[in-house]
């Protein structure tokens, strides 16, 4: 089952933990420097070995999608579930995702490295997710010969990433915070401290629908093990200060932030129309009112589906076919409609 | 059962019906002329007339206020209901207001004439309700004498209600004709015909939750039934012209009307804090959404109930206690999120 569709630790504020691992086939240079049928060969090395590891695992087929042959609906789908990034989109020759069953570990075939492996988990759960991460890594290491160095550790086509290769992220609902306009200061401390905030759709994006997340920046002379265990306590400290911002939001104001909340919900569960950015902030404070267990909220794993479910490539997609708009609006709000509807 | 928990005739429209009659005691000077002492004598000699119209009918006991015992949330509360006019509480000695059991039906005591008896009935019932208040006051006229001239018919405090001493009048939902803007262009046609269109709490007023008031202007030189008949047919008319605004209202763009509907009601239904004003415009979007027969509408009577019931009166009241308007605030939201929901 993928992940949003779970309920995980930490729920009440982490939405979401992601681990990816760079790697690198040995003998070959770096995506960026290879030609389309260099890059097609690596592709159809990494996919044969894919289909390998799957068939040895006893799974159901697994989804392999060679991104050249995507519309742009389903590219933007995608995105939209974070599975891809929209730089990823921009040259998609010989880039391909390779889907594990289930949908929430995946490898990306020559986005910025040969392979980026990634596994997402509900909830705040960085050693379960790397170890998800870490056995598809070694899986595919039985079959590939990995570029590697006895006193670097992996190679990368960025040196930020070379050593463990693993980037670590969690996904953070802090409506608290940012009201109470902490977030600046605690980026700074992050980033001091090696680690990274950022906007919920990666590097440069605001804090769409009150959403952050929190990353390692370092790679190289840390083991993996060191990566999650300060970033497991740094995102509990986040974790902590934005219950205590919420709880003083509310507590100030008990019938206004209920007002505010409850508004949030009738526009959700009555409304014909609806555009993404109103759709976020409504679901923002939806969840702000699961989270300070008001009653009659819908379940996480609702709300989740939905700040993944309503973009206009996902929407799209559902709708088998391109939506004008204005249309995609409509087609918004019933989503929402429905989905809220049948969990409260 | 009071006049607001029911539905009658084009209710689609027209919300209540109302008529009063005029009267004044025969050898007395009217009421402005007055000593509170003689104003004090004419209510006793009123209210022990009606106690024995009561007594004979063998109906309940009667509800019999007199209106300088009042506090002011009581006040407050009787104004809202329209039962009295704020002007009739600025002096109260001497007034009063007997209320036949089912409080639709009335007698002013000592207002601008020495009597005013009315009867209000849900939608459009001109005959019916003049029937109900000219019985009451023929019951009435067989024990007191009345002032009245053989040449005029019913003497008067203001010589525009000498004659029948009758206005009948109709308050009616007109949300497409204001939207389309044409309520001026309708008043002025009325009045050229001796009609007057009003606001919905009396002269002056603003068109307070798309209300407005049709009444006849003319008592003197006609018929109680000509009277009647003729503002029939203007209410019929403005009905049908209403219904073609809102029709073409909704048929302009349906998804952007039944959205603002449907936001309108997700509001009523999840706030915890409501104005006045807020709950009278949103009240009036969904009355136009029952209007429409869009789906999953509260009744009319659920409608009407609350466009009375959210007034600071009528809330204090209820709550037994005066409160603050933070606290009406809260109070009216709930009022309005309980008596929607145990409606639909």
């Amino acid at each position: 089952m993928t992940w949003y569709l779970q309920e995980g630790p930490e729920n009440d504020v982490v939405i979401s933990t992601r681990i990816r691992l760079a790697r690198n086939l040995k003998d070959v240079s770096f995506p960026w420097r290879l030609s389309p049928v260099e890059l097609e060969s690596v592709r159809d090395r990494v996919t044969s070995a894919f289909r390998d590891v799957v068939r040895d695992m006893g799974s159901e087929r697994p989804v392999i999608v060679e991104l050249n042959t995507l519309g742009d609906i389903e590219s933007c789908a995608l995105a939209e579930k974070r599975i891809i990034s929209r730089a990823m989109l921009k040259d998609t020759r010989g880039k391909s995702l390779l889907l594990y069953p289930g949908e929430s570990d995946g490898i990306l075939v020559n986005e910025e490295d040969h392979l980026r492996l990634y596994s997402v988990g509900a909830g705040l759960c960085l050693f379960k997710t790397a170890g998800c991460v870490i056995k598809c890594a070694a899986d595919m290491e039985k079959r590939l010969s990995f570029a590697k160095s006895d006193r670097l550790g992996y190679l990368t086509a960025c040196p930020t990433n070379t050593g463990t290769g693993m980037r670590a992220s969690a996904m953070l609902h802090v409506p608290g915070l940012i009201r109470a306009g902490v977030i600046k200061r605690l980026a700074d401390r992050l980033t001091k401290a090696g680690y990274a905030l950022r906007g919920a759709e990666g590097e440069g994006s605001d804090a769409y629908g009150d959403m952050i997340q929190l990353s390692n920046q370092v790679t190289l002379g840390v083991s993996e093990e060191q990566i999650l265990t300060d970033l497991d306590r740094f995102v509990h400290d986040v974790a902590e200060e934005e219950r205590k911002a919420r709880r003083a939001l509310y507590e100030n104001d008990p019938p206004a932030l209920e007002d505010e909340i409850g508004r949030a919900k009738g526009k959700l569960l009555f409304s014909r129309l609806m555009t993404t950015e109103e759709a976020m902030r409504l679901l923002s404070l939806v969840r702000l009112g699961k989270e300070l267990e008001l009653p009659e909220m819908p379940s996480y794993s609702t709300l989740q589906e939905l700040f993944i479910g309503i973009g206009e490539g996902v929407l799209q997609q559902a709708a088998g076919k391109p939506l004008d708009p204005r249309n995609r609006d409509e087609e918004r709000a019933r989503r929402i409609r429905e989905a809220l509807r049948s969990s409260m």
